[in-house]
């Protein structure tokens, strides 16, 4: 059955469940299929690439669909948005900088702007932006992210902007995290890792199957895997990765990595067209914890909202009258 | 009304709510008000100290208490344990260490065995040791703690040790959290910072006046306050406390407060004694985002419960048939 919060109205879906937009890896086929199957799926922008955005629009078909853009990286390629809404998407996502200069692009186009924040300052600057639709990001995320976890941060946010949608992300993969952010207030969650392991997504097998195996002490926030791919992110964010061999090398000796910079970048970038991840990293969070299959998307969308559902449906029997 | 759980059931309480037991700031009073009012207050035992756990399990008088250790101190003064063991407590928990060496005395007085962990390698210890309950504390907690998230770590254990009633720990103050962590499986809820900002803790005024005011923004994990008061842990423990001035001066800048430490240590001590918390450190953790005044500990248990039984009730109501 549905679950039904100020999100799925806001957006037109049935579930409250958000494709979070994965750089490469959140496709345009994964990103249809979440759509179809009641969420919305966006696709990832990353750092944005127009021959590749174009492939997946393509490639979503007639889905409703939305994207994601790094925006610091988008303010260097700012006709990249242009290129997206000339395919009408449900929404553009920013995370990662300040979404003022193109908010009313966005908004004015009729997508819907939703912003990624890690900080109760940032979410004050993305609401003066008039975003539509918050996404409060705990640093349990895979990939970039900050320190604040999300069992503070999205009550904080609610709190301070009771007239905006509110959506989770960071350590949710399964039913008990979107009824446990639910409860925090939050209209909905955004999941990348818990879809990274999925049929559709545009990762590499072992990549995926390295999500699988990991157990939740295994994952780790530096700037390791940043150096070691010659691509220093603008302070404070880090990325959360699979600890791997070279992350074990490395973590803790980063000004010592940055020496070796020229040799190690390049080491990286053969094992990652390898497919080599003992030194290549595998970009995910802590809810690798919860993760132990990849099935088909539109499987792992059902099965999270019927355990949400079966969960938010005991939760009341906890009360003794 | 009550919320039944296995942790109630457990330690024979009302609500599934307990009180860290936070270094001196978990007086015997705070225990015996938290305990009064349904929950399960923990005495803190903290680094241990003979003539306070007597003078505070005095003042908690016939309340039904426990007590908390941090077991790496604990195992430098064994004999405090059989101290503690004569006032019958209905529970003991350890936090940050090996609890082996110590269980089976724990056990055969009577009194639960409640073992914190950080992480899914340190609940394996705690349930080899035969914990009667596991706390899985999340890095959000105030004080000494790791690197794992609350949302992904309570799931996690709760899988791995189907038969042993959790706690989450970390980033709770209110129902909405309490819900929350219901929702991931766990059976109840310890709060450390939420209750400290109460009328009965046992901590200065203008301690709890800076929890008061402080955004989750604001607070740090570093090791800052560790050495400032001599008094380094082992790895991998660092602590959450209230970004004040001298965080601000000496967080990323570790080593060298190490080569000033016998002139900051001192200068440390003596804002400590006369209360000033530009220098000294509030530990508190990132639930801070949550707690806008000081109430009786009594009052903070009552509103709790009524808003957790309020967001349960609400949940089923999410769902359109």
């Amino acid at each position: 059955m549905p679950l039904q919060t100020r999100l799925t109205d806001a957006l037109g879906i049935e579930h409250p469940i958000l494709l979070a937009p994965m750089d490469l890896v959140a496709s345009g086929q994964l990103a249809a299929v979440v759509s179809r199957a009641g969420g919305l799926g966006l696709i990832g922008g990353g750092y944005g690439n127009a021959e590749w955005l174009e492939q997946e629009f393509a490639a979503a078909g007639n889905a409703k669909v939305g994207c994601g853009f790094i925006t610091w990286s988008l303010a260097r390629k700012p006709e990249l948005l242009d290129l997206v809404l000339r395919y009408q998407p449900v929404a553009v996502m920013l995370s990662f900088g300040d979404p003022t200069p193109f908010a009313s692009k966005i908004k004015e186009s009729g997508a819907k702007l939703i912003c990624q924040v890690q900080s109760l300052a940032q979410a004050k600057e993305a609401a003066a932006a008039a975003a539509d639709i918050l996404v409060a990001q705990g640093t349990e995320a895979g990939g970039h992210g900050v320190t604040r976890t999300t069992l503070t941060l999205v009550p904080e946010i609610v709190d301070a902007f009771p007239g905006v949608p509110v959506v989770a992300a960071g350590g949710i993969a399964d039913g008990r995290g979107l009824a446990a952010v639910l409860m925090l207030g939050a209209d909905g969650a955004l999941m990348g890792t818990r879809f990274y392991a999925s049929q559709e997504a545009q990762g590499h097998p072992e990549a995926k199957q390295r999500i699988i195996e990991a157990r939740g002490d295994d994952t780790l926030r530096s700037i390791v895997f940043d150096i070691s791919r010659r691509n220093i992110w603008p302070q404070p964010y880090t990325g959360r990765v699979i600890r791997n061999a070279h992350a074990g090398r490395w973590y803790g000796h980063e000004a010592e990595l940055l020496e070796h910079q020229h040799e190690e970048a390049q080491r990286y970038t053969e094992a990652r067209e390898r497919g080599d991840f003992d030194v290549a990293a595998v970009i995910a969070g802590e809810a690798v914890a919860l993760i132990h299959s990849a099935p088909p998307a539109a499987e792992i969308v059902d099965r999270i909202i019927l355990e949400a559902e079966a969960r938010l449906a005991r939760g009341t029997r906890l009360i003794v009258s």
